[in-house]
């Protein structure tokens, strides 16, 4: 295999003048540039990426921190920052953290020790010193962890609101919700989204509220109790897509009807809301979007000589589904 | 931050020694080596693990290669291959190929020249010359790549048989197939368990075979054109679960009973096959065992002397559930 010294005795110029070459640094003139070019591609020289990773402290890989790739919202997120990754030459390492800060902690040491270039964090669990440790760039997602570190998020609180003034528009009058982690900012902001909207109408109780944990199980024992102990819910604001599939479940072992009985909103607009049978109306969050972006600031913030804290935030949009299709005779099962 | 030159210095010792030390190859005395490790804790040194992969060739990072990680099947998979990779300190880089080969061969090329230190691939595109570059062990998972590459997979003609006589064991006298694309070979084992089972039946015809691409929108179609133009049959085997909720999907647009007038069976076992409604049946998969095996198979290629081509088949298991509960009485939607 070629080395750099045979590229640069073909090209007749120093070893330095490669490198200054390969990382497009420091003043080399067009015509030997060329020749160096035309070395490397003749010789068909690799240069080793571990070698330049030590010279030049920066590996190319950058790693994201999710609870679980097996809830299917992550997917979506993750093959985005991928895609967009793989689009700048930057290669992905995927952490599964359980939203454990131990073992966030473990990964945080692990991959700084390879040099990994910039962190995309969805987390509840860092914490501010777990953050200092941190001696790259870091890019919350999903879920803001400090004003220090620059997030993409979307407006979960607006979403939510909306999303209980269409259950009012479609004609629901008592409209509960099944809320995930109290841990989880998102979880808190669409809670409050469903509070804006109902907490001055005579009709509303707390016990209309129901905790499911971002969970398909324990939202489905919460919707099974809810509507067994408030058979007068025609409405239901889900906390997320995942747990309004459980909703759907309990349901269908209620005998309630979706939509005539009960109309069933959730939030986030992953793949499986459109899978499900009845297909579920959601708040769809630009998933693909948002994770495009996390990478994008990332590698903006690697790459820039003066990153800025930057904070952005996107909107969700109603999809209409069989959930929530209550006009007569639409809805043909 | 301390360097090795340091902890040397503080232990009275030469770096040589200390990187015996760290590397835990070559003789130190005990008592040299105590000496060593407290003034590493003392000094809170954290070995250069990119000083350390240029040093000894390996970076302690393997690569998941899967078509594209949105599809159901795949998070499961990751999961416990990164999962027993961080138990075994390596790090786990994620890449979605699309089953395109030219991207394959950019990440091969790109990871290799990071050290990686091997690869697990699902694919159905790589080629034996691809093989050839990657100087690295690799597994194949899933889909079998060559016989000269170590694999996991599952039985999956066997499993497809056992699916179809179990639609036949509750009664289903016309079964049709919606397969997975024909390149794939698990898609071509599960037709040909199909098959064995059917071929010498009298009602037996090509017509019940249609094609899905092991896709939600396309299982969808193929399942109201089949069902639309043979009303007569009353079972399918659908090729994965995916496929299945599109076959649940088009029954209920079609106004059909899932199981009353149609049993449906699909094959895989991913959690979205418990979460749809009607549940379904299915042939499951040991998934998370199979990519947990898959990563200790790399692992012990990667640092075994002599590494040998290893191939494992799991076996399947029937799950029954709601899409094919044909006991009278049984099914309270």
């Amino acid at each position: 295999m070629a080395t750099i010294k045979d590229v640069a005795k073909l090209a007749n110029v120093s070893t330095a003048t490669v490198s200054r070459v390969l990382n497009k640094n420091g003043y080399v003139n067009k015509e030997t540039e060329t020749r160096v070019k035309e070395a490397i591609k003749q010789l068909n020289y690799l240069p080793n990426d571990v070698a330049r990773s030590l010279f030049k402290g920066k590996s190319k890989i950058i790693a994201l921190f999710v609870p679980d790739i097996t809830n299917p919202f992550f997917p979506e997120l993750a093959r985005a920052v991928e895609d967009y990754s793989n689009y700048r030459n930057y290669n992905f390492v995927l952490c599964n953290t359980d939203n454990d800060s131990e073992k966030e902690i473990v990964y945080l040491n692990a991959l700084q020790q390879k040099s990994v270039d910039g962190f995309i964090i969805v987390s509840s669990s860092i914490t501010e010193d777990d953050l200092k440790r941190i001696k790259v760039p870091v890019v919350a997602l999903d879920r803001i962890i400090s004003s220090n570190v620059s997030s993409v998020t979307v407006n979960n609180r607006e979403g939510a609101g909306k999303a209980v003034q269409y259950l009012k528009s479609i004609g629901c009058e008592r409209i509960a919700h099944i809320a995930g982690p109290e841990n989880i900012s998102s979880a808190r902001e669409r809670f409050q989204g469903y509070l804006d909207e109902v907490e001055n109408e005579t009709w509303y109780t707390p016990k209309y509220v129901a905790q499911g944990k971002y969970n398909f199980d324990k939202a489905k024992e919460a919707a099974i109790d809810l509507l067994t102990n408030h058979p007068e819910i025609d409405g239901l604001f889900v906390g997320n897509d995942l747990m309004g599939a459980g909703v759907l479940n309990a349901a269908a072992s209620l005998g309630i009807s979706i939509p005539e009985d009960l109309a069933v909103i959730g939030f986030d607009g992953i793949s499986l809301s459109k899978i499900i049978t009845p297909s579920l109306t959601t708040m769809a969050q630009p998933v693909y979007e948002i994770g495009r972006r996390a990478a994008e600031m990332l590698i903006f913030q690697i790459t820039s000589e003066h990153p800025e804290i930057m904070s952005e935030e996107f909107d969700v949009q109603l999809m209409e589904r069989q959930s929530t299709d209550v006009r007569e005779g639409s809805y043909d099962r």
